[in-house]
């Protein structure tokens, strides 16, 4: 993990105004950077020409943030000195799915894109998992670079090399891992994102915190309001420390044979709920719920320190995340959609627990591993108690 | 390399009785072993527990095969002690698509199948490349078995890790590089086949000898009428021999950055033939053509060896495989089609080229390679050519 200076920049105190350099090892031992700041998108072509050269690169993102950023993405990508195409996607969700995923296949192969051809993804999760997917299985795969514009995929799922799409059956239950060549997260982009985006994605980085560096976690808590005004620069020092966080145990870690699980942290009832909500509950507002659910199922089994809910409730609370459940979500439901979780091993759900702020708990000795099952009926009452009296 | 011998067995001279283990190396350095023999089926079991643990077993196979095949496989997976179901999917080839693959997908899912599954693809090339790409996608990457039927899949298509779908734009377009746990092919299993899909097979065995081993593609053609004739130990060692020339290849160039092209030898124009054809052409008599075609193709720009041509048609003649084209063929159109090759640079064909029988033209040096750009007016002239008068 390295920082280096900035071009030029706009102000702006502490630090903040430097580039930051992360580098995440991936199977094999060759790593790819992760370069955060702000303002450096301009750094494109070089990257470009150095990490990911091309005959012909293919833009893909959803339309809303092709109208904001496409074209001077494709500017800079000209630059470069290649052939560049650009093809959208109706912004949501619901489309990243395997139609979507046919039909920009289809597009890339009329175009005549060769192996010698790359992908930017570009946007947030859902270009990055979509676009990547593309990449992955494009001719059993080709390179992909992302460039994520919402704070969501910065500091969470434009690193690591997941990819893929959401089926009926679940989200992202098909799909491939396919590293990036780079990232490039120019915290400039979130200018056009609107405050409850940015809610979302304080969800992971929160998340990040619990799980590795407590003081962390406090200093998001703190800077929260600079936060969801869209301060650059504060920003992107919370992009890189995330990144940091999450390079670290997806390095030691690529495919969740074992430390890569505990970025699960409030995921497992998270999933369940958006699920048992029919995605009406958003995915970070159900990681901020999931994550104090969990940490109170810590302290139910006597795993993790007893507060730790309450003080993580605060904090999803200082990230303008919703800390109550509908009424109306049926327990019963909830409890039914964790058999279906990638985790479960032999149908029984696992969760990752914390020992307490910035600990979780586990180890790597074979048998004790990083998840937990625990008993379905102590679930139920949990969810049970915290809906009807909060923590 | 090594063998091991068999258990039991029918008899029958010259070593061919033993079963061969062959390793391939997979990027990381992990290697996984090809089982080869005769009667070897009942190793499964053992193999699985070994190699491939798992809480459920899907077998996929295409639904001829599995009426030959998939109750003794059932029983097989059963006496490892798990779960098993069975999936079968339309024979042929135009059923390796992206709808067959989503469906195959979502069935997994609706029987629970977790990431603790495990796929067998049974069957030819079809079962092993779209059973592959569901294992390859099924929750980012689950592993799976192959167990090959047919005699193009047990000397080719099994090894070395390509899985994938045809897409309107062409074939294998779409997938993705999945190594299998191992692979098992017991050559009793060709009992089954028609003796023109022996021949398909043979196409590629020549392939091997043509690149890699003179006195093995002699041998082949010496050997062939046993071989069409279905005899289970000339086929055992005829397996051995071209998995141990593909693993060798395979091991030292996983994804075809390098060493792996040469495997495409016969494969640029045999398939510009099979597209051209609307693939009426199959694909063994493709790449027969394609061998005869592009060694000629090498002569004429002097880098093949005077005399290869001729020497392939025979080799491919003695294989039952057809030596003409069909007169209704379009040059202009092979031609076409060769500019989409997944090989093609910058929208130029490229090709291996032979510099005599058993050994390719190129080498490692950068910039030197083992694939050659032709220009395309030469392509023209050899096709018509061989089409208005043979070799």
């Amino acid at each position: 993990v390295s920082s280096v200076p900035g071009r030029g920049g706009a102000g702006g105190g502490a630090g903040e105004d430097s580039v930051h350099e992360v580098r995440v090892r991936i199977s094999g031992g060759a790593t790819y950077p992760v370069v955060v700041g702000v303002g450096i998108l301009d750094r494109l072509p070089g990257l470009l020409q150095e990490l990911a050269p091309a005959h012909r690169y293919v833009i893909i993102g959803d339309e809303r943030v092709l109208e904001h950023h496409g074209t001077e993405v494709r500017r800079l990508v000209l630059d470069a000195g290649s052939t560049v195409e650009v093809l959208g996607f109706p912004p949501g969700e619901e489309h990243k799915n395997r139609g979507e995923w046919a039909r920009l296949t289809d597009e890339m192969l009329r175009l005549g894109t060769g192996r010698d051809g790359c992908v930017l993804a570009l946007g947030g999760g859902v270009s990055g998992d979509l676009a990547g997917f593309v990449a992955a299985t494009y001719m059993r795969g080709i390179p992909v670079v992302q460039i994520p514009t919402s704070l969501v995929a910065m500091v969470d799922s434009s690193v690591g090399g997941k990819t893929g799409v959401d089926v009926p059956m679940g989200k992202n239950l098909v799909g491939a891992f396919h590293p990036p060549r780079f990232v490039l997260a120019d915290a400039e982009l979130i200018r056009t994102l609107p405050r409850s985006e940015r809610s979302q994605g304080l969800a992971e980085a929160l998340k990040h915190g619990a799980i590795r560096d407590r003081p962390y976690l406090e200093r998001l808590q703190a800077l929260a309001p600079r936060l969801l005004a869209g301060d650059e620069h504060a920003t992107a020092g919370v992009v890189a420390r995330s990144v940091e966080i999450k390079a670290d145990v997806v390095s030691r870690d690529e495919r969740e044979g074992g430390l890569r699980q505990i970025l699960n942290f409030g995921h497992t009832l998270g999933h369940a709920l958006e699920a048992a909500s029919g995605y009406r509950i958003s995915h970070g507002t159900a990681v901020g719920l999931g994550m104090i659910l969990e940490a109170r199922l810590g302290e139910v089994v006597g795993v993790t320190a007893p507060g730790t809910a309450t003080h993580l409730e605060a904090a999803v609370r200082s990230a303008g995340l919703r800390v109550t459940l509908p009424a109306e979500l049926d327990g019963g439901e909830v409890v039914a959609h964790l058999g279906s979780d990638k985790k479960a091993r032999a149908g029984q759900p696992r969760f990752v627990l914390l020992e307490g702020l910035g600990t979780v708990h586990g180890d790597e000795r074979p048998g004790m591993g990083w998840s937990h099952a625990v008993p379905v009926e102590e679930v139920r009452q949990v969810l049970e108690s915290f809906q009807r009296e909060g923590i």
